[in-house]
């Protein structure tokens, strides 16, 4: 990846010279302000280099609660100053995202399926360029439904591929389809295997992960409120995305992968399985066990962190 | 539409026999209990008809906080006991969607983006389904940018058409394209057309509506974190929308008149546009006009069923 020159003013060029662009859009320089709609944050009314520029490792996942905890998590993790419950929701003024910064880690939800997180990951990658953040990692930890695994395996994503089980996202762009890669950074995926090796009871493996843009029919789910197929159908397509070397079914990850890669973003993908979708559809877990398996992936990533910040004993 | 014979057990038989039927998946009947994991309800756990039987309206919007506004409104629109504090989020153990209910009407968020609001419309037409309800008519009400019109307009959408302007919502089923109409109720749209007459200061045109699955790229903004087009290809791709009868651009309205549509329930979408996508990208209006603008969709609905139930001066 060559550096590319940012347009830098006055004092503070000399800085910020060999960064890579996080942003490829030649419109941004030219716009007096950005507001971060969704965020409710904007570069006129927040001083982004200020609240962000120490960023290097940004979690996304789902739900709001889950990256609260997470932050939480890592609060304690990174032996940070002050009491966990003052870790406060940057967004709070809107309810679109949640946003929760502890140190170098920012924790933000994105919502369910592709659209959602793409809104986020749009205001997050202008957040990053506006802060001038450098070397940043993003993690997407979530929950997936699995497929020949044991509930509870965590899924380090190698391919993130579509419902034909193609590596690749569709994105359409003045009506125009535009294909775009959705390969990951196969160096943070085997670290991240290690880091699994490392811990106790955290069954990982790295596979690829299927992104569907529906819930019940997408993923042959025979218990929504429409669904036109057979048992035998059901279990027909899911054995053709194991054998296309599938483990896990999600709803995010094409997206991230292909926005992350065309921004110049390390990226990885770290999903556990709540259920073994040969076996069923419907998540009947009991809760206590589905918030043990949903610390996974967090997990994981905190000791990456972690080994990465050289906080390790 | 012809009504359906339901599948009816014993003495809840008798009074159960000329409803039409909401969902299309003969593999329900046969489930012992269903979970309706993101809402947190479920067929075992809850007493379904009870608790949301008499339901005769269904308003949903994409944020929580503007649909527990709805339900307040709601609550003092129809001179509901008890007091509008005390009305509490039927979901409030998940945040993946919040629900409130007001005597006949139900609010319920569904997140952005169509995948977010499809998880929760399969949930939601099952709980309809296992509560028995009948005669249920669904609104989604929410904000839109427009093409060509005055911010602060109420577009009560005619069709909902694709980012090629089709009317139509493809599904992807077990790996294969499914292509279902998006067709809304004309009948419902003229009448809350005519609601809107009879209220000051709501603005309100009928006219086809776009749905993308993406806010940036899709929708032709030239402030994401990626852009590849000008200025000019921008407004010649909103110039051909507005040819095609398109005054405002959503996320969610071709789902949810594809499954409404599929599961025999009459729907509308009521939008407000925030802003005149010919005149820029960035919502940039104060925050207290937006709020009065997101009011609007909610005064006309509001309205609409107050005078279905009679409760009109």
């Amino acid at each position: 990846m060559t550096p590319i020159l940012l347009n830098c003013r006055g004092a503070e060029c000399s800085e910020y010279t060999e960064q890579v662009q996080y942003v490829k859009n030649p419109h941004l320089e030219s716009m007096e302000e950005d507001i971060l709609y969704h965020f409710n944050l904007g570069t006129k009314t927040h001083n982004l280099p200020a609240m962000f520029g120490d960023i290097k490792f940004v979690c996304v996942g789902g739900s709001a609660n889950r990256m609260r905890a997470f932050a939480q998590f890592m609060h304690q993790e990174l032996g940070q100053p002050g009491h966990v419950d003052d870790i406060r929701d940057i967004c709070e003024e809107t309810d679109r995202y949640s946003m929760f910064k502890v140190g170098p880690v920012l924790s933000v939800s994105h919502g369910m399926g592709a659209p959602s997180i793409s809104i986020m990951l749009h205001e997050l990658i202008k957040l990053l360029y506006h802060s001038r953040c450098r070397d940043v990692i993003l993690f997407r930890i979530g929950t997936s439904g699995g497929i020949g695994l044991a509930p509870g395996t965590v899924v380090i994503t190698d391919k993130a591929v579509d419902s034909f089980f193609r590596p690749q996202f569709e994105q359409v762009v003045l009506g125009k389809v535009i294909v775009r890669s959705t390969e990951l950074d196969e160096g943070l995926s085997k670290e991240l295997l290690q880091c699994s090796t490392e811990l106790p009871d955290i069954p990982t493996v790295i596979a690829n992960t299927m992104c569907t843009h529906d819930f019940y029919e997408g993923q042959g789910r025979l218990d929504g409120a429409l669904c036109s197929f057979s048992t035998e159908e059901k279990l027909e397509y899911l054995r053709k995305a194991h054998e296309a070397g599938v483990r896990n079914i999600e709803m995010e990850s094409t997206v991230f992968a292909a926005m992350c890669r065309m921004c110049n973003l390390k990226a990885a993908v770290i999903c556990v399985t709540l259920l073994n979708r040969f076996e069923g559809d419907q998540i009947s877990t009991h809760h206590d066990v589905l918030v043990e398996y949903q610390q996974r992936p967090q997990g994981l990533v905190a000791h990456f962190i972690k080994k990465r910040l050289g906080l390790m004993a």
